[in-house]
């Protein structure tokens, strides 16, 4: 397994304990989250949007529609922040000042890279569709030429990543837990899928494809 | 009912369709969700950080480590961005172009300030702690004068917000609808609790409080 190749801003500065240092904890991270929130800075200020993503080895891969002034930016290569994060528990402590959560987070720096080229750019539609709905590539009507020119895809090298977790349970001062008299432990906090709601406009005898209803068995499922 | 006063940051450039306009729609993001996402500007790249928050009225409050490098620049006055999102369902359509999630998202822009006065900082502990585990302000041991001398509050106004929305059926082009085959349709995507574990040093007659047996029971209901 390779280690994550810490940089000065990709070196945990707090809570040290926490930092995973293996690329499969990356992984992990990115391929089970929905979302990222994608950071940059505009006339000087952050911006911080939601986003969809996917990932294929060692890169990310960001799409939009090259109308937006926060992709524009992204796109001329500057510095950009991909923070992905899973919230797995609420942390009770007997102690206010040790009630945390229970998360995962990965934080990616680095340029992003407008794709130019037609095949990577399809390579990278690809992998932000599978992300997003497993399976809808090969099942759904495919991307045609004009909305293939109406969509820009960003890639973003996974070298300079940090990961964050913390999980267990809450652990409290030694005379709180000797003497203290509240509550503690942890409230789990899940994501899942739930039944899938046809569209309107499809007939009612259209039974739900398996990479739909595997999609929603196996997110049931997820811890 | 107070609209949002936009700036032309907190406008939306695409998807103008997708804004809320309404303070009740902020206000329901921002309690409805665990965390957000903390952009700042650290020698001129984009940092984005998970953390914990809590709002009153139209105040939100961040805490953190006094020895936290990116906290001490956010406390400086620098502008920052807050980025609370709630994922909804996985929309799949007929094509794949037309693929997307249902969300609903606030974004903040403003200065955060960082609080010296102790009463004020004291309620925005209480905030942030109501809003990570309601009822353990009152339930755990309360923050003595070293925890309290140990973290900073920051605050940050309201004012300049914007909500962005996605919710419904997917949208398809009308010859897709006319002649597609493929399923369209919404995955709902739902963030629930599971039964709260006791930490191990819990005597293991001691029942679990109701501000945490009742917060398990909304959020398993949670839409």
């Amino acid at each position: 397994m390779t280690t994550l190749s810490p940089t000065h801003r990709s070196t945990l500065t707090r809570k040290k304990d926490r930092a995973a240092t293996d690329r499969a904890a990356l992984y992990e991270v990115l391929d089970e989250a929905l979302i990222c929130h994608l950071g940059l800075v505009l006339n000087g200020s952050p911006v911080v949007l939601p986003t969809g993503y996917g990932r294929d080895g060692d890169t990310l891969y960001l799409h939009g529609s090259p109308g937006s002034g926060n992709l524009r930016a992204a796109m001329t290569g500057i510095d950009v922040c991909v923070t992905v994060t899973l919230v797995d528990g609420i942390v009770y402590a007997r102690s206010l000042n040790h009630h945390s959560m229970n998360y995962r987070s990965a934080i990616i720096h680095g340029a992003a890279r407008l794709i130019d080229n037609e095949d990577e750019k399809m390579h990278g539609l690809h992998v932000v569709s599978e992300h997003l709905a497993p399976g809808s590539w090969d099942h759904a009507r495919a991307v045609n030429r004009k909305e293939f020119a109406g969509v820009s895809v960003l890639a973003l090298d996974l070298a300079e990543a940090s990961v964050k977790v913390r999980a267990g349970e809450p652990i409290d001062d030694p005379e709180d837990v000797a003497t203290g008299t509240a509550w503690a432990g942890v409230l789990p906090v899940r994501t899942t899928f739930r039944a899938p709601i046809p569209a309107g406009y499809i007939p009612a005898d259209t039974p739900i494809p398996p990479h739909v209803t595997e999609r929603c068995r196996a997110g049931q499922r997820r811890r």
